[in-house]
């Protein structure tokens, strides 16, 4: 990662399984929900130990399961990125700062507003997983992130449905790359207490209605019995957007988006 | 359909679209939501003109949308079978009564008990098409049907999601053919006013956690925007059970369906 | 398998994985290249040991490869079932003969002519794995068996490709039940030097334009790198032949299939 050089007006997107990614532009390496802890249930191991994530300017995590926020992963961050701003839902905050997360590094996730940096601009948005859950203090429990990195806007999702407002609020930022989770709900899942997500057709319909340029399916890989195939996601799409970009990741691929912008 | 004799211990299973089917055993014949009219929204020209139904011993409605109780059907059938016996939910009475259907050979779908007739066994199935919906003076809204007849349990679904109780109550039962919708629903659809069914892997889990012996999907094929892939149903049953039975209906096929008891 | 009486007109199919299968019609049973070595290629493990198999009548062999004539089936097949008739092309004959088959009691799989016994009529068709494979002496290489047992009749295929002529011997025989191989072949493969067999969308096609009133696909399941998804198969033949019947065998099903003429 550290040698991929990326350009004004590009994203180098690694796709680490299930709602890992790493986001790069310029100099700065977002890591959204780094689940690198090894475990019997995974269908594939980690492409990185925890103690290998040495290069985070910062570390978004969406909500607080675990496959999102790692208790085996974060205190190596925390640890081996004394310079990294972390940014979670105010209902994380305890239990980041007790996996070793410096308090004045540690961000609250306030939904719906534009927090700017020098280098960078994040917006979270909040996710329904399955219901949305708010709480005046701690403000939203479940969020996904918008950013705004090196000339391009991305949107990753976290676990989330399509709950009334999401596509007005997405489709007022003219996404360009959205990362969307597909695995779906059911009421057999739901009976074992895994919580659900958009499925693939909720997906594409999410994509193309917000007028994302280019929708990446994640959440789908992991874990047997909650995954799905992302050939459905493209069967879907391709039968009834013929037009819509996607792009599906291989696994621990490294995927280079190229902004319109780069191309005039 | 008249030239086809069913021994004892079998059924004939038409396919005529989405949830219509016709089911023969011995001289029984029994449809269940007749679909006939064709209109524009058809993605294909149904089977037979509603004036064609003349063989029918029982016409049995799930619940009241055009789809299932056909304004367009049921005045034929009426007419032209005037022996046969008709069963739908209490909600559906006054219309069926005005679509011509003798109030005196017209019986209210009383879930969860059997009606014994000298040729057949019924028992209406509470559905939940998303939502359960009872109303003490009319009884359950939404229903399935449990047959007994020729010998062969078989039960037909309806519009339903999976409800909690409903594997219980569809375990005890030792059902052989169990027809399951499998068009799914989704927040996108819902914003357009499509009530939804289990999906494609809850159709999957029902069947085996309640030990059908053969599974059919039903519901996939009929409207644009509203179908599924059958394949996906195969694609999902295979990999996970993969010693289930099902079986796929051509469009229009006739499917003979032998219980084990003949084989005995 | 004993216990299954199949009255005329009705065939009972069990589906032993990859081309493995038997075929019972009255008190004939017929085995299809039985496959009951377990070794560790395989994805799971045969549903019979080979000293299971004590109720043959006849025991047809489609070619000498290892996963239809199987050394470590054939010799318990030949001891426990004194009685039962045994059929290969030529080319396995000496094979057979060593595994200890009696020779007085194996026939040569003599291409595109019936061979009458009183319960039972059989017709090799030559099969092209991947090419004809001709030899005057001792026939053709690859065969596959037309059955008229029972009152129905079945083809299953082997391992072949569609060759010239093919089409039109099938369509001349009015089959009702058509087992054909989907596996495929590829460069990859053949590189590998695996031989391969129709595709997916070849065994639709060959079902529909000979006329076969059921296709049942098989050899898509036993080894890793040569399987196919069986949804593929009937993604095709729902899009393409949406009125074709098919049926998609679960792992060691027994199937029932009742032809036209019972019914009537």
């Amino acid at each position: 990662m550290n040698e991929t050089k990326v350009p004004y007006g590009m994203l180098a997107i690694w796709f680490l399984g299930q709602e890992s990614v790493v986001i790069k532009g310029g100099e700065t390496t977002v890591y959204i929900d780094p689940y690198m802890s090894d475990n019997a249930k995974r269908t594939y191991s980690p492409p990185l130990r925890p103690e290998d994530i040495t290069n985070a300017t910062y570390c978004l995590i969406t909500h607080e399961h675990g496959d999102h926020l790692d208790s085996g992963t974060i205190p190596q961050v925390a640890v081996n990125n004394p310079a990294a701003t972390f940014m979670a839902p105010g209902f994380c905050r305890d239990h980041m700062i007790r996996l070793g997360v410096n308090p004045e590094q540690l961000l609250d996730a306030r939904t719906d507003e534009w927090r700017a940096m020098p280098d960078i601009r994040i917006k979270p948005i909040p996710a329904a997983h399955e219901q949305l859950d708010y709480d005046p203090a701690r403000g939203h429990r479940f969020v996904g992130y918008l950013l705004e990195l090196n000339g391009v806007k991305l949107y990753h999702a976290g676990d989330t449905t399509v709950y009334p407002g999401l596509i007005e609020s997405l489709k007022a930022e003219a996404i360009e790359v959205g990362m969307l989770p597909i695995n779906g709900r059911d009421a057999f899942r739901t009976a074992q207490g895994i919580i659900g997500n958009m499925d693939y057709r909720e997906a594409v319909e999410l994509a193309v209605s917000t007028g994302m340029d280019t929708v990446i399916p994640m959440h789908y890989d992991m874990f047997k019995g909650n995954g799905l195939n992302p050939g459905y996601f493209l069967d879907y799409l391709y039968a009834t957007y013929p037009e819509q970009k996607s792009h599906i990741m291989g696994r621990f691929e490294r995927f280079i988006y190229v902004s319109t912008c780069v191309l005039k």
